[in-house]
């Protein structure tokens, strides 16, 4: 069912792609029929979902309420143009915006609606900060007029220039984006050193400052939503176990309190996790343990989960096949040369240096026979790379902690990507340290958003662009290439730096031209229509830029002050030192640092 | 003496305005007489350093032998600069470069010194990450010269597109400054949709991952840093404290155990802080010494500059001296009802209104009678309100509360900026707030190594490209014009968009290109001389935008962060409750967060 869900989800989502302007053209019945189809799908799920719960339930919650909103104005939307299209007049298909709403708001986005959620409770601050924020622009902008209007200053199309208020807030507010920089100044700059002071302080002021501020804003919601959060997360999982621990309790303890036998704790560890190793098992129950009763209390029995998460890696210790085999030449002091030689560390950089020498090779001209002979030598180089080490570790420990870089090699064999070899260099840059782990978990969840909100600004900027910039393929004659086929685009950068393709005649497209705002707000795009499309690209620059893009990098700061900040958890420090105990090999037990802990 | 050190130093610094390439230019022999005396004036001075200090310790410390060592080669760097040129040959003033080292490394510069350690302490974390953000561009570069290099794409210039490797590396490090996009992308984007999957790829890895990470990696290390520094300042004050203590103490405690009787206290903050008032002082102790001993033991003393620290305001409660001679008048209802309305919030939300009615006003056509008449209007309603408020509130309270907006009324009727008048609207807004408080620590401090860096970076650029890039007045006639005097900028973006003045040929102007530089780096001048030139806008980057700003960013997310989560010390609360106690007004208590409690 909730694969159903989804599965409408996006083919109404992805309706997009075929309704005008589209990437491929179907008529308006086939996509009408479709969305029809999703809508009715959405329908009926909601009327099966208010029979199962309880009505004053479903009602309170705008969740549902939402999605009723929404199908409804999508059919409404969807009957008011098929019939003013049938009657030939211009019809506007406005409900696209909203279906975004519908992935957010299923009962199945949990996710994505925490994530607008931490968005929400972040907003008040960030609405302040930015009142501040325009107030400041809006007073170096009048600043600006009464310093530059009467000068009778001209930009370099040859257009008066900072004359009008409104004209100078844009543009001052481009230069926050930094895209329109150096070239607002240029003018002030010519005329005299000193008008310079003026940019120098709104660019530290706002453009460094201010910016920060936002950063600053989202950083602190994030971490405050976060600690929350998890620590709802730890509560309630501490609340599971103790039930669960008093459904298994026995009062057998000294002073009679309850305790959980390891019978018992034993069954619940096999339901819970199957394959288990019974070593594994055991050396976990010896930490719980650690005195040898034969049954724990109550908060050794809570740390179970944690116990659990500590990531161990269990390899038996097994003679090599080739030692079984033949012991005398084995041990032979050549082949013990070998091995010491294969599992020295210098081995590992000789091999690095030969992938770099490989990637200057692969930089170096394909055709030339040296080039393409030399990738053969390189060939046989990892091979022999591969061979020596299974020769000198146990196969099954070779495959174990070389696990995917193995794969890696089968790949090198195939010969498919030849430059990804070097992505080998990487692992062995990282191996000493844990910069990829932190993005894991939930890296890709914070990108949601941003397709939501890309989505419904390419649905709200095809209506306002669409048609108006156009394409012309380089080998075509049509005389209105130079200008992107817009008679408005007459002798602008935008034509001249043939930026025809960024348009927003099509969804990909869109959604391209929505990224390369969001690196650099150019927005030639007002030329083509009302210069009020400006709007457009300032909402899009504050939702995208200030309040996205910041949480993604404050989840990285987040992520990454986690990761230098924990010390080990006891637990952890516990296991390590039993696993010492017990004379078996640490380095082959991986900690994985549970990022849960440091937020108690 | 530290004055005149400074002043020398600053004559030295300020020499690059006066030498070749100069602002005003000046002779040879005579900025090289004003350098000799400042390198004698410093040599003195090291000479008198030595004497008096340990003659080991002398020579133990860094900071001296890079004096003498940048004074030396000061010396070495004039006598051959004078010899070359009086013999006609190329002569270089390297030294000019060292020059900032000596405002690092003058004993007073602590500050400045302290900052440039916590670049150093942080310099292997972000070199490790720089590494691997090199070795991601690398990869990107080699994969974009295996899918680009054959295809023979053009640029918009009619150059080839990304066929020389080291071109694509440069290339797609400009795209991490954002600087080139989207016109480095357009080529391969007009060629097919799919390609631009490369770019998304790069755009989201290396310019979002790989800054934040930059970002991150600052951030915690000025953290990091931030708090031993806090520590170890906390650690010495609390050491000098007990100290302090151990001198003054008497055994006459209960136990016998030592206190510190109020006649010594009193008679140390009268040492300390002459200017305090007795009441201040009889309220701080009966905070200390809150069970009315006589005496407090050590752990009360040593909270006295905690206690200090806290800023209190004391007003004198005063009849006005309109109710002293006019008593009936102003308790009339009348007179009752303006003084009530003129105390209510609604009254500063009017005048707020108000401001920002005359913002519209100025932003309005001067010409226009009616506007330069509203002026007056403006004028006398600001009068009306000082006036008002004046009545309403005691004298000495209302200068005492609104010190700095009478000063700006005053300057307000001296009509001398008249524009400056709306920064009151974000007193208003600033008033609930403390985002100021934060920044007038250690803001400016942070801009400091900024500015050393700045300095180095204008002299590397003036020696490399001074005169290569001219510019020419807008009325000038000649036709160098339309290429800035440079051949090779003949059709350049550079010299179309009338960039000439953006260049190094004197200091002021160096600077300002250097600050548009860290805005964005675009890096036109490349053109002028040879390619190479590139390693140096590239090295400014890494400098100046992933180091130095970042580490402005790190400290306003610091600030803001304390801003937000510190609770009251206890100091404080204690202080305000003593107040209450005490019945006096809390309101005119301004209540001073130290910022150093929480890093305990």
């Amino acid at each position: 069912m909730q694969t159903l869900v989804y599965a409408f989800i996006i083919v109404n989502l992805a309706l997009a792609l075929f309704e005008d302007p589209a990437v491929v053209p179907l008529p308006i019945w086939a996509t009408s029929t479709i969305e029809i189809i999703c809508l009715s799908a959405f329908s009926v799920r909601m009327v099966h979902y208010a029979k199962v719960i309880p009505k004053d339930k479903f009602w309170k919650d705008p969740k549902n309420i939402c999605i009723i909103v929404v199908v409804t104005l999508s059919f409404i939307d969807l009957t008011m143009y098929g019939a003013l299209k049938s009657t030939g007049y211009f019809a506007l298909r406005w409900s696209r915006v909203l279906r975004p709403l519908l992935l957010v708001n299923v009962t199945e986005g949990r996710q994505l609606r925490r994530a607008f959620r931490s968005i929400r409770n972040a907003l008040p601050q960030i609405s302040y900060v930015f009142l501040l924020f325009m107030f400041s622009v809006l007073v170096f902008s009048l600043v600006a007029l009464k310093l530059f209007g009467k000068r009778g200053l001209l930009t370099i199309d040859g257009s008066p220039y900072f004359t009008d208020y409104l004209d100078i807030v844009f543009d001052l507010y481009v230069l926050v984006t930094t895209a329109n920089s150096p070239d607002v100044m240029m003018p002030a700059y010519n005329y005299s050193v000193f008008f310079t002071i003026f940019f120098i302080l709104y660019i530290v002021i706002n453009t460094y400052t201010f910016m920060s501020f936002f950063l600053a804003v989202v950083y602190s919601n994030y971490k405050k939503h976060l600690k929350e959060e998890v620590r709802q997360l730890v509560k309630a999982r501490r609340f599971k176990m103790c039930r669960a621990f008093s459904l298994l309790q026995e009062a057998r303890g000294e002073g009679g309190e309850p305790v959980v036998t390891q019978a018992k704790w034993n069954h619940l560890v096999k339901l819970v996790k199957p394959n288990i190793s019974i070593a594994h098992r055991e050396l976990l129950w010896s930490v719980l343990d650690d005195q040898n009763k034969g049954h724990i209390g109550k908060f050794a029995f809570v740390q179970l989960a944690d116990l659990l998460s500590i990531q161990v890696i269990t390899v038996k210790s097994q003679p090599h096949p080739i030692q079984i085999r033949f012991p005398s030449m084995y041990n032979s002091p050549v082949s013990r040369f070998i091995r010491y030689v294969v599992h020295q560390r210098m081995f590992v950089y000789v091999y690095d240096l030969i992938i770099l020498v490989n990637a200057v090779f692969i930089g170096l001209d394909e055709e030339n026979p040296v080039v393409s002979n030399a990738e053969w030598g390189f060939l046989a180089l990892y091979m022999l790379e591969i061979i020596l080490k299974l020769y000198a570790t146990e196969p099954r420990a070779f495959f174990a902690r070389h696990h995917f870089w193995n794969c890696r090699q089968i790949l090198d064999i195939i010969f498919v990507l030849r430059v990804l070899r070097l992505v080998r260099l990487v692992d062995s840059i990282k191996r000493s340290d844990s910069y990829s782990q932190m993005l894991n978990k939930s890296g890709l969840f914070h990108c949601c958003p941003l397709q939501v909100v890309y989505y419904i600004f390419a649905m709200v900027g095809m209506e306002l662009f669409k048609g108006k910039v156009q394409f012309f393929e380089p080998n075509s004659t049509s005389r209105d290439q130079e200008y992107c086929g817009n008679p408005l685009l007459k002798g602008t950068t935008f034509a001249k730096l043939n930026y025809c393709k960024n348009n927003f005649n099509n969804v990909i497209s869109s959604f391209i031209v929505l990224l390369e705002l969001t690196v650099v707000n150019q927005c030639g795009f007002t030329a083509v229509t009302h210069i009020s499309a400006r709007i457009f690209f300032v909402l899009f620059h504050i939702v995208v830029v200030i309040i996205i893009i910041n949480i993604f990098v404050a989840f990285i700061l987040e992520a990454f002050l986690v990761e230098y900040t924990i010390d080990k958890s006891d637990l952890q420090t516990s296991l390590e030192k039993k696993i010492e105990e017990l004379e078996l090999n640490v380095q082959q037990y991986v900690p994985f640092k549970p990022a849960i802990k440091l937020f108690d």
